[in-house]
């Protein structure tokens, strides 16, 4: 498998610059703990950058077709916002057990959304892909999503030139794996680290065991950071991963509501605890904070879950 | 009394620029109103704008002895920061019933805390000046204060080049008076809102007037905007605010609890009831969103209190 090039990247970043809005990094108070805040896209979380690259990166013919993807969550809104941004239609597969407020927000960007069992989501996807002639949406392991999630790396070590070490979630690994290649690649002294929760392990045992490591789906669903309940790592990322990050962290439940805490407290951003988990890390790590940057990928939760957690 | 010029407005941005970062304009979504977020400064507040230009257009001997200021709020963060940044010795009067957590961020920054009865302020506030030969900084009734708020007013129209409405929350009047008069007299054709709390309405009753109009404080006090129950409009800001302000409007108590809430799932940014009012009063007289910037000019709550907004 081929890795991709400081060019993939660049490359990416030039074709998503028209529609993909920089987002600043924000310092937390009084520590300076640098947030690449992510949630600040229109659709609150990074996931835009990966729908962008790789709608743009189908032909003519595919996108006049339309695009399908499935997700629990902000891929579901990247896809449906690239689309309609586009002019391209979308269909996404959305699980009937799933957070209402995502499936009402993808409506709202005006994909079609098709709620199915859990467990039926891929194959609904495969099938809507077939019946229309749609082009599938991978969440994360797909090369074209890689090079769009990089771009955040690449700005950051534009923003942030004097940064030694970035703080990325885990859950399939579309986000670090293109975060740490970038980064890698155009600098290897800066450190790019995973962060993964306690109870959503699977990516940091691979990253022990130098190979892919499966968790059953009802272990990682106990995680509070819905976004990161994924199983296992994606083929593509693991080889980006394994051979650019530099070390991975695991975090309790506690430290990430704190996180969201925080977050709040001291930066003013709204983070879900799926994006809260960077900020975790670098705090267990007791990581400088004037020369590290964590990437807070979104801020996505209903307004009664993120009271709850700022409520203590 | 003489107007602020474009010139002054001009200066004061290359004087705080090497201190203050440029802050984002934020869309809400999916509608796309403009957040100009001024709760992501490192005191999540604007108030170090008008702290800095006041304190670098101080002589070299004046800034040497030190500097005092009077506030509940946010000015005694904004001086406390500019004094640390800027090596200068700070006191800072506050209220004994005032937020801890302010005065605590305060003495964070290195300020001396002073705590006094309300009444108290403003008298003990000129004997420690007098008493150190320190210079005091006024928290909005002074030129260098609106000098340095107005430079929000430039990078709004840099930012957004196609805006035609502004809406500012209106206390003392530093923050609205700098902006209008930046913006006033840049572009005529912006058209620049005050919006204040019904419960606190004295500027509203000021500009229907034509005068400056007070109300006692127990009436301001009821508000939850706590950073907006100044009672009287300063005379500095008056002149400005009656000159380049082009309309004001109310707010009630649950309409600004409602751009909290709006701000947090929308824009996925903490503001504080002061901070939000702008956007209620957007709302109110729905400004078309895409034309349209609301001044989010803080995000100091503690958060609990920010929960309970919240939750509902």
């Amino acid at each position: 498998m081929s890795i991709l090039t400081p060019d993939d990247f660049t490359a990416a970043a030039k074709r998503i610059a028209p529609y993909v809005g920089e987002t600043p990094i924000v310092a937390m108070s009084p520590t300076g703990l640098g947030l690449k805040a992510e949630n600040l896209h229109p659709i609150g979380a990074f996931k835009l950058r990966g729908a962008f690259n790789a709608i743009l990166s189908l032909t003519n013919e595919e996108r006049a077709r339309g695009v399908v993807a499935h997700s629990s969550g902000n891929h579901a809104q990247g896809v449906a916002y690239a689309a309609k941004v586009l002019g391209v239609k979308a269909s996404v597969v959305m699980p009937d057990n799933g957070s209402q407020m995502k499936a009402e927000a993808t409506r709202s960007w005006g994909a079609e959304v098709v709620l199915v069992p859990v467990a039926q989501r891929s194959s609904k996807c495969q099938e809507i892909a077939k019946a229309h002639g749609y082009a599938v949406i991978e969440p994360y392991d797909a090369r074209a999503i890689l090079a769009g999630t990089g771009t955040i790396g690449l700005e950051i070590l534009r923003q942030a030139p004097h940064v030694k070490y970035v703080c990325v979630p885990i859950s399939g690994g579309g986000l670090l794996g293109g975060v740490a290649a970038a980064i890698g690649q155009a600098n290897p002294n800066v450190k790019v680290i995973g962060v993964e929760p306690e109870l959503a392990s699977d990516a940091y045992q691979s990253f022990k065991a130098g190979r892919i490591v499966a968790l059953p789906a009802t272990e990682t669903g106990r995680t509070i950071a819905d976004g990161l309940r994924v199983s296992q790592v994606g083929d593509i990322p693991w080889e980006h991963i394994s051979r650019f990050v530099h070390d991975m962290v695991l975090v309790s439940e506690e430290e990430i509501r704190d996180a969201v805490r925080k977050i709040a407290a001291e930066a003013h951003l709204v983070a879900e605890p799926s994006g809260a988990v960077s900020v975790a890390g670098a705090l267990k790590l007791k990581l400088p904070p004037n020369e590290t940057v964590c990437v807070v990928s979104g801020g996505n939760l209903d307004l009664a879950s993120y009271a709850k957690i700022l409520a203590g």
